[in-house]
């Protein structure tokens, strides 16, 4: 596969880290359409919500005034063998911890239901130049035995998966949960 | 439980098919959030997608020029038993049959998807005054089978499941998926 231009261009971005959020995310929605055009996985972003104020009606319908609502749920949901799979990208410039103002009240009781229902929820968290999985059992587990507020950078070393940046897709993260998230088992718990 | 009295309002509109569209979405939003309360599914409808083109910022954030994006997606997105759903609620006043001019060709490619990893996914038709689940894997086999640009209705009531308007919640349909359509099984099919 022939990278385009405007791929290079951005990956470059994101080995500076001059973009932090942006570039996590472009990494990965550029897994997600390699990993629907390789029939691995149906994975996509939610619309940003918009609560629709005004329309005007010329030419075509447009919102002339909307107002950003804030997220209850998180950025991307899809599935993978059947199952439901729901989780949030999130960049800290922190070195020592991942704070939890980073995750909205709702964005953590919308991770407790999905795991609740059987479903796989986890955060892909950029700390530290480096880009690990944690599952969402480890995050609640953590908020319940703490009162922290931040998830300190060796907890996420100790219970998250590290995703190396490779090409072809740039950041396999099917492959842990496949591995490691599937039917409950979490062999770092263990 | 007592019904607020906007449900009440609602739900008689619902009778007086009046508003058919709003209706149905009501009636469904409804039932999601009887199952969310009662911990049986997390089902959300899935945020209307707004690009954005100009954010002004006074007082808060606001979009002053937003367009809507066409749905490549299905309205309605969640998890049962681990289990991914994905659907859209659609209503004809078309007697004889469902037009498939109401399915948008992104919204067909993506419950193929859906059906495709392994997920659930299904339309849920009012028709007649009368709502059925269909369940995508007869819409596909329609498709495949028929050049036919609309459903018959008898096609609706053969392979469809009817779901009986009822209080608590409204609209039952996990009681169908649970029955009929996990583990690809399809009772009507047989």
């Amino acid at each position: 596969m022939k990278y385009p231009c405007k791929a290079k261009k951005e990956f470059n971005k994101n080995i500076n880290y001059s973009n932090r959020g942006m570039s996590l995310e472009f990494l990965i929605n550029e897994t997600n359409i390699y990993y629907e055009k390789k029939n691995i996985a149906v994975i996509y972003k939610k619309p940003t919500p918009v609560t629709i104020g005004k329309v005007t009606y010329s030419n075509k319908p447009t919102v002339t005034k909307g107002y950003f609502k804030s997220k209850s749920t998180l950025d991307y949901v899809g599935l993978y063998k059947g199952k439901y799979i729901d989780f949030d990208a999130k960049s800290t410039k922190s070195k020592t911890s991942f704070p939890l103002s980073n995750l909205h009240s709702h964005q953590l009781k919308h991770l407790k239901k999905v795991i609740n229902h059987g479903g796989i929820s986890f955060l892909i968290l950029e700390i530290n130049d480096l880009i690990y999985l944690l599952d969402g059992k480890d995050i609640i587990s953590f908020t319940q035995n703490s009162n922290r507020k931040s998830i300190p950078y060796d907890y996420i070393k100790k219970k998250g998966f590290l995703i190396e940046l490779k090409y072809n897709p740039y950041l396999d993260y099917i492959k842990i949960i496949d591995k490691h998230l599937i039917g409950g088992k979490n062999e770092k718990e263990n």
